[in-house]
């Protein structure tokens, strides 16, 4: 990075240098403090991001960007509040045109120099935490700790995760090398190569309603420090979270000598198919996408002209054995399933447990007795209103709500689900886990996605049982996680040869505060990429290494020694 | 790379260590010397290869493999001399079956081992390398040094590229690290993390009958090292290079422990489309595709359950715009549009002259000198058949024969083509490059390519017209190289912009003993896969780093200091 200069990098350099050691030791880094604690941020700054947050509500939200037709408010908060914010919604071809028009300073930018911009943003977007906070926290249904930390912190983390990844990718070949060949008794053949960075075209980054910001962070940073402009089309119930993304990477473009319209919001109103537009278009080379399988697939299928990326739904799975700690099995799976209604990506749907029960430190529990442990820890997190509510959020919508309604006839009731007041907002939805029994047979259950709050114990013959299930359902619809319980080291070695061949990440024996369905960015991978549930990592080196090519030019040059 | 033992690994770690620092400096390297001198591999060595070449000839190709169905003998030497060597042609499901069943102790071995057989494979191949020039030779139609040079150790230093690539992407990520996180006054969490390459499956290597070696050695070893079982699909023409090529890796990968049915062979019969059907086959999960646009881009879209890797056609250009060395540029594009009668998929095309001539230091030069100049040059070289052979060799199919036959219609004749009787083998297909002059707006002649010795002179208004066609070609149909001659820098600024645009490689002012066409492992990127021509580089990040996905196995740990 010798010899670059532009401010933004020479107040990053550091982090940059920092997060590249990060990617290659894959320890715990993070330099955005999960906790929101007045010790961290200052006393003022809960409330100040508050502030911010209700100055947007009922009014225009001003991006400055091209091509706007007319503004429209599509968010429909879980919580039941009015959000009333009125987006400009854009013309998806004056924004390419823009894009375009943009990406001629940015791809002839040097990588170092992309990469502090994005680290400059990230710092933007921080200095708004609790704005973000509050955004994620109303339009996505996720208790108000967790829309801090997901939404804030953590996604930031997957951001920077991708800026270090990206930059590395660009950066491991050198931007000259000299290349001396031999030529037996003649002069040697002497060459200088350039090698410049080619990025691939308009990125469109199709994001989520349940994490707008954390899902969206790894793709739109892995594709600006490679060099490309970023179409951002986010969910019609989660516009906020990523409308002040954009608005606050503008700002930073602009500062750093940039065309803001590198960035760009385009938002759905009714009837606008923006994401199928923008996917098909020819000058669209990149797509990231977080959402259903349904669109995932037909993006991978159609969306030729792009690189594309997506996160997708899957079948979850923990295979219980034994456990030398089932208090701590239960409190963890617990959190786990209550943990924002169980509506992460990464939630568990199926535990598989023997029909014969299993071994713990206080004896042999039965199959109903661990189902019942369970159970009673999930009553436990969520049997106090005002608590259950502070974990379990809001549930993201009213399909959520009704597939709840519905599942109760999929199996034995282990535990009803249970619908709560909130104590603070009247009108939201909020239900607590569904735990349903069923049969290893019963794969129609529990064998496809049911996204939300609903868990199914599936009985089995024996642990092999259990792990051929995994296998099958894995291999067949998808998995981001797995998770295992057992003393025995050979059923450890197996769940792992399991999810090897079926290529999903594998949690063995959480009792304390790690969750199957949490993963840190630079230490884990989300995902992995080989399974139906998405086909690609946040974020490894395939994730960023084909948004760019690379240019090579060869020249003479005197002969060095 | 700590802790393994292989005997094969304790032999090339060096070298394995050395490709690692070359892909990291892109200097000269290469480990294969690439001069077929005595002097070099002794004095046996040419006449003990083509006594085991001549040995292979009117016979069964025995490669111990399941699934033959009966012998086929495909083969037409573009010499004309009978091949008549019979191989086994498999059920390709048997081959399938064979390579799931081979994959589960080769995707379980370390990377490091991976390698490590994948360079004796190279070495193995290596010490039959005048057997691999004839093969290559004799079904190509490449002069005898070209099949020895490209066929052998130039292929052999892609391979080992790939294996340098391959290698450094699985080991990029710790198997094992150490996660540590604060958590508050409480213990941090702890974890060990696992990760574990999870190699996609089998792969289909289709080949092309002009460089059978050199185009495939990138993906076949890029799979292997990563590892994935690789069915080679040779085209019916050039089936010997890579019938020895599988041969030497069978009997490797059985002296190393493994099962040799992870390299099979899979040849088309009269009426076969294994091609095809192993491409859209649900196990395979890597194409990778050297040969017609036509293919490659149905591969692209067809394939959709693999990795698809395609290098195709393009229209390569130069542009001359002034030059300090006239001579010097006949001879070096002489040579580029006479090696292998242009049948280089980096060969030049389409060469674009001002209408009003250009500056040297000999004086101003018209349009018509600028042309005769290098028709001369070629003349030249052509002049004498039995030197002409050993530079342009043979046609490698009627095909190409005809074209040229047709193509003197499409312009103005500045050099006819002569056909020549080889001194040695009369039935050869030999003919000298044809030359032709058009105007700019004559595209449809040169605006798609023409594979053979085909050039077109294209007359412009001036430089910024040929730059400006350039982009339009390339845009369109693609290119793996372009060149340019010109003294003025604002010139060469020009080209290199136009060659980032449309992500084609540029060289500049070769007038020595580097030719366009020509590209070197471990300096050079061949393509860029950024344009129609190709949707790959050999050998980068991106052409390995989605050959495998990586799992993570997560574990709680005694915290450690």
């Amino acid at each position: 990075m010798s010899g670059m200069t532009h401010p933004m990098l020479d107040k990053h350099r550091d982090t940059l240098d920092q997060a590249l050691a990060a990617i290659a030791d894959r320890g715990y880094f993070s330099i955005y403090p999960e906790s929101p604690s007045p010790r961290v941020y200052g006393e003022n700054a809960a409330a100040d991001g508050k502030a911010e947050f209700d100055a947007l509500l009922n009014s225009e939200f001003a991006l400055g960007q091209p091509g706007t037709r007319d503004h429209v408010a599509t968010e429909q908060s879980p919580y039941g509040i009015e959000m009333n914010i009125a987006y400009p919604r854009a013309d998806p071809d004056a924004l390419i045109e823009a894009a375009t028009s943009a990406w001629t300073s940015w791809r002839a930018a040097e990588p170092e120099i992309r990469a502090a911009v994005c680290i400059e943003i990230l710092q933007r977007i921080h200095s708004h935490v609790f704005t973000m906070a509050n955004a994620v926290h109303m339009t996505t249904g996720q208790a108000y700790v967790m829309g801090f930390q997901a939404g804030g912190p953590h996604a930031l983390d997957r951001g920077l995760e991708a800026v270090a990844y990206g930059y590395f990718e660009q950066a491991r070949t050198p931007k000259t090398a000299y290349w001396k060949k031999p030529a037996g008794k003649g002069d040697p053949l002497s060459l200088e190569n350039t090698f410049r960075i080619a990025p691939r075209g308009i990125a469109a980054l199709i994001a989520c309603n349940t994490f707008p910001t954390w899902n969206s962070y790894p793709g739109l940073f892995a594709s600006l420090v490679t060099g490309n402009p970023v179409i951002v089309k986010p969910h019609p119930f989660a516009v906020l979270p990523l409308a002040l993304t954009v608005k606050f990477a503008r700002e930073v473009l602009a500062e750093a000598g940039f065309d803001p319209n590198l960035v760009t919001l385009c938002i759905d109103g009714s009837g606008d198919t923006n994401a199928a537009y923008l996917a098909k278009h020819p000058k669209v080379k990149i797509v990231d996408f977080t959402g259903s399988s349904q669109f995932g697939d037909w993006l991978e299928a159609n969306a030729g002209q792009a690189q594309v990326f997506t996160e997708k739904a899957g079948v979850n799975t923990v295979v219980i054995d034994s456990t030398d700690d089932f208090k701590g099995l239960c409190r963890n799976l617990a959190f786990t399933l209550c943990l924002y209604s169980g509506q992460m990506c990464t939630t568990t749907q199926a535990i598989f447990i023997p029909e014969g029960g299993i071994e713990t430190p206080d004896g042999h529990l039965s199959y109903d007795e661990v189902t019942a442990g369970i159970a009673k820890a999930v009553e436990k997190l969520t049997g106090d209103d005002a608590k259950a509510v502070e974990l379990i959020g809001a549930l993201a919508t009213d399909d959520v709500a009704q597939r709840v309604e519905n599942a109760a006839s999929l199996g034995d009731v282990v535990l009803p689900s249970r619908t709560i007041t909130h104590p603070k907002y009247p009108n939201a939805r909020v239900r607590t886990p569904l735990l349903l029994s069923v049969s290893a047979q019963d794969r129609k259950s529990y064998g496809s996605e049911c996204f939300g709050p609903i868990t199914f114990f599936v009985k089995t013959q024996d642990t092999g049982e259990s792990l051929r299930m995994v296998s099958d359902v894995v291999a067949e619809k998808g998995a981001l996680t797995m998770g295992v319980y057992s003393t025995d080291a050979a059923v450890l070695a197996d769940a792992e040869t399991v999810a090897c061949d079926a290529a999903v990440n594998l949690s063995c024996n959480l009792t304390g505060g790690v969750f199957v369905n949490q993963t840190a960015a630079f230490g884990d991978f989300h995902g992995t990429g080989g399974n139906p549930a998405a086909n690609s990592a946040l974020t490894d080196g395939a994730y960023v290494s084909n948004r760019f090519r690379m240019v090579e030019i060869r020249r003479h040059v005197p002969v060095r020694d």
